[in-house]
């Protein structure tokens, strides 16, 4: 996968119009208007973060001269998502860990109840 | 999950040096120094790409005076992932779809060949 590609899909990626507008188009196509109307926006400033997204291939839209619908093009996120999955190992690995640890404090917790009398006291019976 | 955070993550992410960067950490602990060496770059280029990282959650760095290695972070990578997650179907619908296609080319060949004179002709025995 293409070292600038990533670069432009990451970039394109760090602004939240660009990400709601991805997230409207994931619903299906949507004109320049339709994709403005959540936003208070001009057309121009949100046609601005359209180029960005179709330069980076995020985004394609129609040759109808009128109405020039936009659509979510998936590739980028694809590659952008094989980049990350290289990492997933690192948070699986940290939640492992800290099932391990809530294990053993529960383990440990339930350990002690035994043994301290004053635990048992409490949930003892009315001889206590 | 905060948007800010997705911002500084994703822009974090937009550079091939940074990318490079998470990828040595992934191996393990490094140094300023030891992060630098494969890059043509000086120890200050480095340091801002550091900081870039830093402020953006995807780094720690130790508190020795001397030796400040810098670690993986994976939060926010974990973050970038799961917003990545809800377009998954896209790609996966089209690979279905591919998937599809080929098998439907695959009958339509296997059933051509079947009703091709030329074809048994071709792959026939000596009396041909």
């Amino acid at each position: 996968m293409a070292v600038d590609r990533l670069n432009s899909t990451f970039a394109a990626l760090a602004d939240p119009t660009r990400r709601a507008i991805l997230a409207r188009l994931a619903s299906g196509e949507a004109s320049v208007t339709e994709l403005a109307e959540p936003f208070e926006m001009s057309l121009p400033a949100v046609s601005k973060h359209l180029k960005v997204l179709e330069r980076a291939g995020l985004i394609a839209r129609g040759r109808e001269a009128q109405w020039r619908p936009c659509r979510l093009e998936a590739g980028p996120l694809r590659d952008a998502d094989e980049w990350l999955e290289q990492y997933r190992r690192f948070w699986e690995e940290s939640f492992d860990r800290l099932d391990d640890y809530l294990r053993e404090l529960q383990w440990e917790e339930r350990e002690s109840g035994r043994n301290d009398p004053r635990r048992k006291g409490r949930h003892g019976t009315a001889n206590d």
